[in-house]
């Protein structure tokens, strides 16, 4: 039994911040039935990340989010596909698009139709500037928008020129937000009985993510700082600094880890240091405290430092790659990486992560769908009949 | 109404993916009890950014994720301070902390002696690496995980030094996926009537967060690369450019966008020059394109180039600094911005986000709490008498 179960999702998006909410969603229990072109599909089934070249229509990508879902190959533009579209609706719990504003009402299936098909639906819209707004037609993309929002002009030391976060940190991010607010619905719908519409958009989400820079300097009329690789805090000792063989991130704020952290690499003469006494003074003396301590992190990797400092409760990492990351041991223990089968008919393993939190009920128990792959099993519940799939099929309103 | 009415939070969080995390479930209507140290408080008070120096208390970064909290100023190592916890756990359905593993267990609050005290409870414990495995008990700040986890590989562009995203992205999503989990968990709790763990990690939820970049290339076996400013589908259309005064980010991922693109700059020469008609002849010229697409956005403005390129369908941001963004007036119209007071002696606005969605139900309704603004009213929902809450303060229980 998970929290989701008998939660029906009719999911009509595509590529990433949609299909990464109805994942959080099908993790949880959820039935999403995802609806794709005939012939086409996601247009993520085609994308070239990591082993998605040899995948045919099943890429890297599109796997690493699609896992326990169901792919009905329907026609949005034939009147019986749009039919089916609409017995879909009406058993559902929850729709989710991300089309731009206008393709689902040109469809037939805006918030106020699917409402009147269900009054009990939640319908979840996820676009790059929501649904109102002078904005609200423009397209987006997630590099695009962490343009508009600011989010590339806080990265780098200070002065340096604009540059990206070095992965799709918006997408994922509005499509967890989107997951959020349709668990927030459902259980508004418990004491309504009332459907609900849920207005996601990228810029929302992108400033919420950044909330400790926006509200605060918003507040003061203040431009938030680039930071280089410094912690939030801005002290000298919570920084990235060089070793024998790499990196550490170091995250000594206060006095008190500070010292700790002096005495863990056997430097407590820096601890008395008039130049390093005090918090404002290892501000003003910022290039000589990273000398000092670079001087002595050269004598032994990261490993041992990262070892070493955390034992004595100072936050301390090694700088790692991502896939470095992902080997350690540590995650598996954490119930995080799912092992699942590339597909229903090709039995290479594959990883996927779970919700990112850790409970009792969470998980995935099927493979990401081939395209189409459901479309009769999902026709069958609501009630057609062998002869009647097939008949839509030459009609061409099915794939 | 609104979806957490009547669910109340016990939260012995601090500083700030906790409180984030609880800040969440405040804007749907839960009541968040903040359980705070007499005469210190959460650390995040002091902290100073932005306007945060002259709050005494209020800092920036605090009002920006406390507002409609409740705080209540108990000693958590005062015998009869625990006992009162003990009476408001039995009254909560959630409880949320962010200290040390250990911590929790050693001032008698552990998962097992809350669950005694509340089977219904849902226990939500954040940390640096979650509640087993073999780093359970090191600590961790947003900027050490960022290195720990590989983020900090994947920002700039190929070949450039490792680089600290420039917000604190790991603690703003933890807090997010915990808020999440926990709706889960009520979710969960509806179909069990039982109490639930929910075990939230800083390094699961990164890898989570970078989920396009983890598993693609975890299931290939290939590192993912560092893109610089370019977008997720590493088309050389879809990168930063150069205009007469700023930089202007464009998504032009496919042909059909290329063309629109080229078209909307009056550029339509581009569309048949042999070096850029195709997408792969794009990859292979990419310098050139960027400088003849340089050469035409020398011409005019970023603003003036983001209204035409939008207009033709196709993404195109100015580059913003993060102060910009949040004074553009098609915010005015998403219901992001909540308006409230510094707190309730100080009758300064401030400004707040919503959860980053909109819906008809969520938003705040009272400012941020100034510590241990709550104390008597909640204990006197206990059943406190006002003789009993004396007696409380004058042995030291409470603030």
């Amino acid at each position: 039994m998970k929290p989701l179960q008998g939660v029906r999702v009719v999911d009509f998006t595509q590529v990433f911040a949609g299909p990464f909410c109805t994942y959080q969603l099908s993790l949880l229990g959820a039935e999403v039935i995802k609806i794709e072109a005939p012939g086409v599909g996601d247009t993520l089934r085609g994308y070239r990340h990591g082993a998605g070249d040899a995948m045919g229509g099943m890429g890297g990508s599109f796997i690493s989010i699609n896992a326990g879902k169901k792919s009905v190959a329907v026609n949005l533009k034939h009147a019986s596909g749009k039919a089916l579209l609409r017995r879909l609706i009406e058993s559902g719990d929850v729709l989710v698009e991300n089309f731009r504003n206008g393709v689902m009402d040109r469809h037939g299936f805006s918030w106020e139709a699917c409402k009147a098909i269900n009054p009990r639906l939640i319908y979840a819209s996820l676009s790059g500037f929501g649904a109102s707004g002078p904005f609200k037609d423009w397209p987006a993309f997630d590099h695009t928008m962490q343009a508009m929002t600011g989010m590339m002009s806080l990265n780098g030391e200070p002065g340096d020129p604009p540059m990206k976060v070095g992965f799709p940190v918006i997408d994922a991010f509005t499509g967890y937000v989107a997951a959020f607010g349709i668990l927030a619905a459902l259980r508004q719908r418990d004491g309504t009985g009332q459907g609900q519409f849920v207005d996601v958009s990228m810029f929302d989400a992108s400033l919420v993510l950044m909330t400790s820079m926006v509200v605060p300097y918003l507040n003061a009329g203040e431009q938030p700082k680039q930071l280089g690789s410094r912690g939030y805090s801005g002290s000298p000792t919570s920084d990235l600094f060089r070793t024998r063989d790499g990196h550490i991130s170091l995250g000594a704020n206060t006095q008190t880890q500070y010292e700790l952290l002096c005495r863990a690499i056997e430097a407590s003469e820096l601890i008395d240091d008039p130049r390093f006494a005090t918090h404002a003074a290892r501000i003003d003396n910022d290039v000589a405290l990273r000398a000092a301590l670079e001087a002595i992190f050269a004598t032994d990797d990261a490993d041992a430092w990262e070892l070493r400092i955390n034992a004595a409760g100072v936050p301390a990492s090694k700088l790692r790659t991502v896939f470095e990351a992902c080997g350690l041991p540590h995650l598996q223990e954490r119930g995080l990486m799912l092992n699942t089968k590339m597909s229903q008919k090709d039995d290479r393993d594959v990883t996927v992560l779970n919700n990112g939190f850790r409970a009792d009920w969470n998980g995935i128990d099927a493979p990401s769908p081939m395209l189409g792959q459901h479309t009769d099993e999902v026709l069958a519940g609501l009630g057609c009949s062998e002869a009647e799939i097939a008949a839509l099929r030459q009609e061409g309103a099915l794939g």
